[in-house]
Parts: structure tokens; C-alpha cells; sequence
């Protein structure tokens, strides 16, 4: 049988699924030796390990077999109720209709996609953006168009007016942006609702480090700005919120969440439900049990305290050893920041020479939708412990000085 | 705002993603005093709670961070490497590079969708067949041709000749159907992938149920056939084979495996990997240690021989209370059997009484795709323990009489 049998079947959108340079780079970086500042790993010493084992053995002997039993496709009603408390303030109301617990923040993207867009239709998205988003969303035919983008995150007046009818959401990371570490100030936070409340437009807030801040002041949820400006205080409105557990207690929970108005909601189950029928139950029960006995609480400071420390290690050492001629992001929280070369160098040549040297990061190439960005380097400061970081970034300094 | 400012922009597509009549049921089918046929549940009393509590311990000690880490989309190696093992023969050799971990069954037909299916193509399957399937690929705009079944399964001579261009597969469930409980003889095996090979045609092979059989002679599995059909020992034919754990061990897990030509594998890894990253790590960990541990082994003669009672105890009680001019399925094994009423009846109809007096079950309208099947009833027996089976077939039965 010619190699060719299988692919003639296959559907032309699987031309558009690009295996992510991001999870391939995460092979190499697990080489023996090897500093990785590439993935988007959490830091493995500080996840609650003896909470977790705990939490799962606390599970199976109160929850018993519904445990392990088949769920329901919404996710746990507790579960929901949970993350509802957390988010609700007296001037948004979200009740658990407005929630759906995801396999991930990984699946609410594949949702916005499956149930929002199609071939001829258009996503605004900050340029640079989280690759795993365009790739959920590129095999359906959209097209992306790049908002233009700052220090201080996007920039809402470059949002078209009229917005095109094509457009189909605005997609956002406001706090701490992966691959940036920018975060949107609040002027812009709410000039940004103001336009989508204008242009009747959907916007998504994608907000998996929201909880991982080291400096500066928190800034207010598009979601809760999006009620004041209606002047409402039902979660009703324009703005679908996307929230997980990966980075706050474990990733490989795979336990995530959506925020949204009932209407989406519904017509996401009904989309989740021949997708993977619904979120492994075992892990809802331990992520809730985590989550009531105050375990996510007691970790968030814990982790901003390390990860702080290893974001100023990383800065104080790109001080150090990055050659004249780099500039780079000061996130003030989140887990990457951004790195800039001189323009005469690429960064993809830099990340070989650098996987010599046994130091890793990712081409910043692949997370800009128009082609620039290849000087560009992300940068992740959660996984490695200070001591690696130190010398992982002066290794890389050699890399990026000997040319 | 109004109730249909987000339907607008939901993508037409969502209007072919129905709410399942089954799991919907299912909260119906939760009341007090319900006796329920209708899900399709593994039965929570024959769960190995203690394995599992012993398995979450284990491998939260001896894997430790790594089992609560992001993973591999392919899923973990040794789970990999096990499930190779229990398929590989003298005459059929499968690698982990032939297998992808899914999050759940449900999982794998969503890939196939997203792999092979568009406008226009069409998918052969049993009549009637597994509604979430349907429910799975309907969205990409496919249409159904059904082929003809009968109580040894679908008949393999109904695939047209030539089988047209827009046929992007056949999907079977060969073994104790659903939800028909029907078995494929190993005649029509035979026959069916001597006509997948001559039409060159994709089979796939939906296997949830194959080790779960209380009577009657295991069959080969249409994976094995493909090989020995093609004279040779590598697994890189027509047939895409999918097996869980959630009917062996528990189904809360979210844990399935895809068996198909490494092409093929690439493929729905590019695809899943912007559908949730991976499955659950500590999922997977959970299931290799119940697979290396022999907690699998132990499981299946106490599932057959409890789930073999239950079926016989539904068989002998539908025989004493149904009334004449009822016929039925009598599986081999698995969870279903399928019962037709007489012609004049309606399920669904039957089916409202049926709750005032307790007891549930799914109408099988929802599972044929050419509108026949109004008198059809899909009965579960894994679920409820004998005596409750016996006094809900009392009630049904009662309930079909009174007409």
C-alpha cells in the first residue's frame, strides 16, 4: 500500500494541523543536561503532591464510585458552584448555568471554534498570540487579524470600526499574555469593553495566569468591567472568560473551565458532548476537594513567591549576560517573557547553537500571525529553579554574543 | 440584549449538535425509585474502589510530579507499549507507534471526524447505530448511508459496489453492538474485509464492549482479519480499531486508545493536540497500574459472570412479562439488547407511562437514521442488580400491556 492511501482520505483541514513547534521543542528539552526555559511547564517541586494524594484518596472513599462513574457533560454542580463564588462580586453575578467545566483551557479554545467559526470568518487576535489557539482555530478556515500590540498589552483603538461582520471574536490574554508576559492596563481593559459593547463584539478572555501575580496592582477581569458597563450585574454580556487549574495547582488534572452566558453554554454541551462526553470525574472531584479544603489558596502564595523570585532571577541575569542590542518584556507575573534580538539575528539559528550549549527556549517566529518576529524569543521562568536559570541564561548569553 | 444576539453567531453547524436524548435521560433516570435501562452505565458496585484507591497512591508516590505534569498528546509510552501487547499476535504485530491514548472513545470519533469527514462525504454504518457517533460527526455536514443488519450483525454484501468516492468509511460496532447486542460472525468478518480491501475502504472498528462476552465464541477482531486478509503481520491496513477502559475498569477515568497505520496515528496526534493537549497523566498512570498489576485480569471474570446473570435474569423476566407480539435481542454480551414492540406502538410514548411507574429505558427512534425504529426500546442490563432488573421488566411489562 502506497504512503499515500491514508493521506488522499484525509480531509484537506488537516494540511492546516501543524504539529506545535512548542510540544515537539519539549522533546528535545528533556534531553539529559539540558536547561529548558522552552515550555510552559509549572515548576514540578512546588505542586502540592501530598494534598493531591490526599485530595484522590479522600475522593474514592466519600465520593465512592460516582467517583469513577460517568458525569454529566456541564461538569460537577459543586464544582461549578465553587468556581462561581470565586468569580462573583456584588457587581457580577455568576451563577454555575453560566459555567462548563473543560478537559483543559486547551478544550474551551477547540469549543470557541467548533461552535463560532468557519471558513471566510475572522478572529482578531494580539500579534504576538498563544500558538495552541490559532492551531485549534486555523482548521476551520478562518483568517486571523492582528490587533496592534505594546508594553501595555493590546491597543483597542487599532480594533477596525466598523468591526467587519467576519469578525468573528476578539481573542485575549490580558494578564500576563503568553508569549509576552504583557498585561492589559485597566484604561485599556476598559477602553477594550466599550469597543466590544460598540462593535457588538464577542470577546474572549483567556486567563490561565491571572492568579500568578509578583508585582504591580491586579487589574479587574474584562468579564467583571463587561457587567459595570452594561450595567448589569448578570455574567450576560459579551465576554467569555476561560480559567483552569493547570497552572494553579497541576496540569495534568486537565481540569479547566468556561465562563459564559447560558445561550453559549448550551451550545457548548451540546458540542462537548461528542467531544469527549465530559470531563474525567475523578479529577473534578479531586480538583473541587483541593479547591474546599483551601489547598489552591495556600499554594497561590507560595507559587508567586518562587516564581517571583525565578522572573527576577531571569531578569537580573538577561541584565547580566544578553549582548547590547536585546530588549525584553518585565512581566509583572504569569510563567514567559519575551525576548527580542537584534534584527540581524534569527532566533530559530540562535536555538540550535543555544540546544548545543544544552539551553532551550522557543523561536518567537511561530506565535506571530504575519511573519515577523524572527528575532523573537519566549522565554518561561516557572519550570527551572533559580540556580538553572542563572546558568541557563548565561549559556545563552554566550550563544546570542558569539557571532 | 436579546435571546438571539449570540445565536446569530454561532456557527450554522451548532444547529446539527443535538442534545443527547440519552444523557438527558439520564437525569430523569436519577430519581428516587427509578429503575433505569436506559444509560449505558457500567455497573458502580462492581468498580475495584480498592485497586484504584491502591493504584492513585502508588503512582502519586512512585511517579510522583511527573503523574500530575503535562504529557505526551500520544500518551504515555508504557501504556502504549501494554496495549500493543494485548493486541500483537503471531500474525499481527502492533506498536506504540500504532496507538494514540484518547480521552475516552468519544474522543477518538471526534478525531475521526475532524480527520476524514466534510461536505458532501458520506459514512456507512449499522442501522441502527451508536447515537453519539452520529451525534459526533453530523456537525462536519456528512450524511449516513445505512447498511443492512440483521441478528448476526450488519450484512457485508449491502456495501455498495463500487463503493462510491464519497464514502469516507464504514464504522461497525462488531462486537455485542450497540444498541442492538448483536454480534458480526466471523463469516461476515471475513467477508466484510474482503470487500474493505477490493473497495478500498476505511473500517472502522468500535470495540468498547469486546471483553465483556457471557456465551457463544469469542471472534476475531476485524483488526486481525485486515492483517492476515493482507498477508501480513503489520498493522497498517484499512481498519482503525478503538477500545476503552471505561467498560472494564471505570469509566470516570476518560481513558481509550485508537489502534490504527502510523499515518494515521500523526494525523489525529496534530489533531488532539489542540483539542486538549493530552489525556489526564494521572489518569493514564492510574490505568497502566491497574493493566500491569492484573487488576484488569481480575476484573473481567467477575464482570462476565455478574453481567452474564444480569442479562440472563433480563432474557428469562422479559419473557414472563412482555407481552406477545414483542420480539428481541439476545446478546452474547455487553451492556444492550434491543427490543422491538409491536409495530402500532410508540416508544417514546410508552416510555412517558413507563416513568410514572418507574422505570426507564431509551426509545431506539434516536439511533436509526432513516426515521424506522418508532417501536424500538433499548434496554441496559449492566446496570441495576438482578432483583431490580426483574421488578422493572415486572413494570415494563406491565406498562406495555396496558394499551
Amino acid at each position: 500500500m502506497d504512503d499515500s492511501w491514508w493521506s488522499q482520505r484525509f480531509h484537506p483541514r488537516t494540511k492546516l494541523m501543524r504539529r506545535s513547534a512548542v510540544r515537539e521543542l519539549l522533546r528535545v528539552a528533556n534531553q539529559p543536561g539540558m536547561i529548558s526555559f522552552a515550555g510552559g511547564l509549572p515548576s514540578p517541586d512546588l505542586f502540592p503532591m501530598a494534598e493531591i494524594e490526599e485530595a484522590a484518596r479522600g475522593v474514592l472513599r466519600d465520593s465512592g464510585t460516582r467517583a469513577v462513574q460517568y458525569g454529566e457533560t456541564e461538569g460537577l454542580m459543586p464544582l461549578r458552584e465553587w468556581i462561581a463564588g470565586k468569580y462573583s462580586t456584588p457587581s457580577l453575578q455568576i451563577s454555575p448555568a453560566n459555567i462548563l467545566i473543560v478537559s483543559g483551557s486547551q478544550q474551551a479554545l477547540d469549543l470557541l471554534g467548533r461552535i463560532f467559526l468557519g471558513e471566510g470568518q475572522t478572529v482578531l487576535v494580539e500579534n504576538p498570540t498563544y500558538l495552541a489557539a490559532l492551531s485549534a482555530w486555523r482548521p476551520w478556515g478562518c483568517a486571523f487579524k492582528s490587533l496592534e500590540c505594546d508594553e501595555d498589552g493590546l491597543q483597542p483603538d487599532s480594533i477596525p470600526s466598523p468591526c467587519p461582520e467576519s469578525a468573528r471574536f476578539l481573542y485575549t490574554i490580558p494578564n500576563f499574555q503568553n508569549p509576552q508576559g504583557t498585561t492589559l492596563t485597566e484604561v485599556r481593559r476598559r477602553r477594550l469593553i466599550e469597543r466590544a459593547h460598540r462593535e457588538r463584539m464577542i470577546v474572549i478572555e483567556d486567563d490561565p495566569y491571572g492568579a500568578l501575580r509578583y508585582s504591580g496592582q491586579p487589574q479587574p477581569s474584562l468579564l467583571q468591567l463587561d457587567a459595570e458597563g452594561r450595567k448589569s450585574t448578570h455574567a450576560n454580556g459579551h465576554v467569555v472568560h476561560l480559567g483552569t487549574f493547570s497552572k494553579i495547582l497541576a496540569p495534568g488534572l486537565r481540569v479547566g473551565w468556561v465562563i459564559a452566558p447560558e445561550e453559549v453554554i448550551d451550545t457548548m454541551v451540546r458540542a462537548k458532548q461528542s467531544m469527549d462526553l465530559h470531563t474525567s470525574t475523578l479529577n473534578q472531584e479531586i480538583a473541587l476537594r483541593l479547591a474546599q479544603t483551601g489547598c489552591v489558596e495556600r499554594q497561590l502564595p507560595k507559587l508567586c513567591a518562587e516564581y517571583g523570585r525565578r522572573r527576577d532571577t531571569m531578569l537580573s541575569a538577561m541584565e547580566k549576560h544578553f549582548p547590547s542590542g536585546c530588549r525584553w518584556t518585565k512581566p509583572e507575573g504569569g510563567m514567559f517573557l519575551m525576548a527580542w534580538l537584534p534584527d540581524n539575528l534569527d532566533a530559530t539559528d540562535c536555538l540550535k547553537r543555544a540546544i548545543e550549549q544544552k539551553v532551550a527556549f522557543v523561536p518567537g517566529a511561530d506565535f506571530y500571525i504575519d511573519g515577523t518576529g524572527r528575532n523573537a524569543l519566549r522565554l518561561n521562568f516557572s519550570n527551572a529553579t533559580p540556580e538553572r536559570i542563572e546558568e541557563g541564561i548565561r549559556r545563552l548569553g554566550a550563544v546570542l554574543s558569539a557571532r
